[in-house]
């Protein structure tokens, strides 16, 4: 592990052979994974302040790929009018040393100007319906943006990963982010195969998310009863009798828990995010619930 | 030059070594390349029934390249709910002939199962306002449309080419288009140089376009003002007399010709299509006509 990375260099050799770039700087990037090539890499996107969770799939990229790669781009497009873009937590030395240790080889750290160099694109990337149900609708645009920047890193990276395989890791609790994802590589025609990882979860449960930090411990104790929900009704599913009428009961398991008040929780596709058609393929249940003051998701297998 | 080519084939080796794919089938298509790699390759999108605008695009191609590959799709996300897509003309193996003789290498003519697997895509490109104002006007949905399959291409040709240079060549007679294609590759940081290609005119000015069959000998005579009006202005803009004066009368001797109806006559700038910002950039004079039933577009870098 390294301490004290040279942040402010413009390609910075910060040691264990991670390189951090502030520009796509091609031929560089090229330069150092040169003996690499033919190989897989392993790519990670975040807007930096990492945890836990991303080391979760930082350690798997690292597992699966001969080279690690984690982007940290602030993406001013995924946040709305009343989403604070400039409070975001910018923590680039502290995710230095977590990548580090967690096996990443390059982090691709660039700055707005280097990614929007006109401002706002004016071609963007529409995530259409799937995009604006669920958590699309308490954030306008946000799917937009998300699948904006990351067709950009895509076309970024591919061309420097030439001739490797390109896997793009994404985790699983954000399954509308990873739904989409998957459809803009087939859509899209991605030369980058999206690997899903699974959630993390706490003993009691509770899935791991950098919002738990906000929940009282009343709270962190209410917010079992999304996980609790959620594995009584892959048993229900499991026992052919998930009703309509459970569903409902579900939801109002989670809504009469005091400090808890529901979003939504729905039973679907998680390709489509509609209703299942047939119990062929994965069926998911889906949950968002204000927690206190504390927005939480989850979701399960369910089949 | 050969003849009847065997259309019906998955990947028909048509002589010439041209190569018809009619699914990505990149393995076959990398093999065919193989011996090509680390050139350029010049690559002419086309929905078919190819015409001399098309030879033109084809043939600066066959100059600049080592390769030359050209797609053949009726791209039905590119048609209005008032054009008919169905009847669009299908014309594979008079295409194929033209463009053995043009010098292309590789037609990749997918169906439309191929490049929609699931009908139409979730996750489609925006043309923002550029793709909104002027043609976009006319057609809605036809430039997120045309975007949508030209970033499709490129990600299906980008690996196939790999090592190799890509340059895309498009016709500045569709010079909107042309403009939501660079900007494209800029938004989205595709590794794809875009070569605008000349409008070529006839001898007396007019520029050449599959419509011009369409016009009577009336038609063909009253056409000529569209041109000769963008050579005056450009001619007042060198002599530094272009005011917004000039640019009304431009329109009305246009608007006062017998069988023609102006739809818009404007002075732009062609990276954005707003005015000008200065005159330090190219400034380009668009137009928009019908003659009789016919409706033409035109354009001239004016200073």
């Amino acid at each position: 592990m390294m301490s004290q990375p040279a942040i402010t260099h413009t390609i910075a050799d910060l040691g264990n052979e991670m390189l951090l770039a502030r520009t796509s700087a091609a031929s560089q990037l090229n330069a150092q994974m040169g003996s690499k090539k033919q190989l897989t890499v392993g790519y990670v996107a975040t807007m930096g302040a990492l945890h836990e969770g991303h080391a979760t799939l930082i350690r798997r990229a690292r597992e699966q790929n001969d080279v690690v790669v984690l982007s940290i781009f602030v993406n001013p497009l995924q946040f709305g009018p009343n989403e604070d873009f400039d409070l975001y937590p910018r923590t680039l030395e502290a995710d230095a040393a977590l990548a580090a240790e967690a096996g990443v080889d390059v982090i691709f750290a660039p700055t707005v100007e280097e990614m929007y160099p006109g401002g706002q694109p004016r071609i963007t990337v529409s995530s259409g319906e799937l995009g604006h149900l669920f958590e699309g609708k308490t954030r306008p645009g946000h799917f937009d943006g998300a699948l904006t920047v990351i067709n950009k890193f895509f076309n970024i990276l591919k061309p420097l990963t030439e001739g490797a395989t390109l896997n793009a890791y994404f985790g699983q609790k954000d399954a509308q982010q990873l739904a989409l994802m998957q459809r803009m590589v087939t859509d899209f025609n991605h030369d980058v195969v999206i690997k899903p990882v699974p959630i993390v979860r706490a003993d009691d449960g509770l899935a791991l998310s950098s919002r738990n930090q906000y929940l009282t411990p009343e709270d962190r104790e209410a917010a079992l009863v999304l996980s609790r929900t959620l594995a009584h009704l892959r048993e229900k599913y499991i026992t052919g009798v998930l009703t309509d009428t459970a569903v409902d009961e579900a939801r109002e398991a989670i809504n009469s828990t005091p400090g808890v008040r529901l979003d939504y929780l729905e039973v679907i596709d998680p390709a489509t995010f509609q209703a299942p058609v047939d119990d062929q393929g994965r069926v998911l249940a889906l949950v968002a619930a204000y927690v206190g003051n504390t927005r939480l998701i989850d979701n399960m297998d369910i089949n």
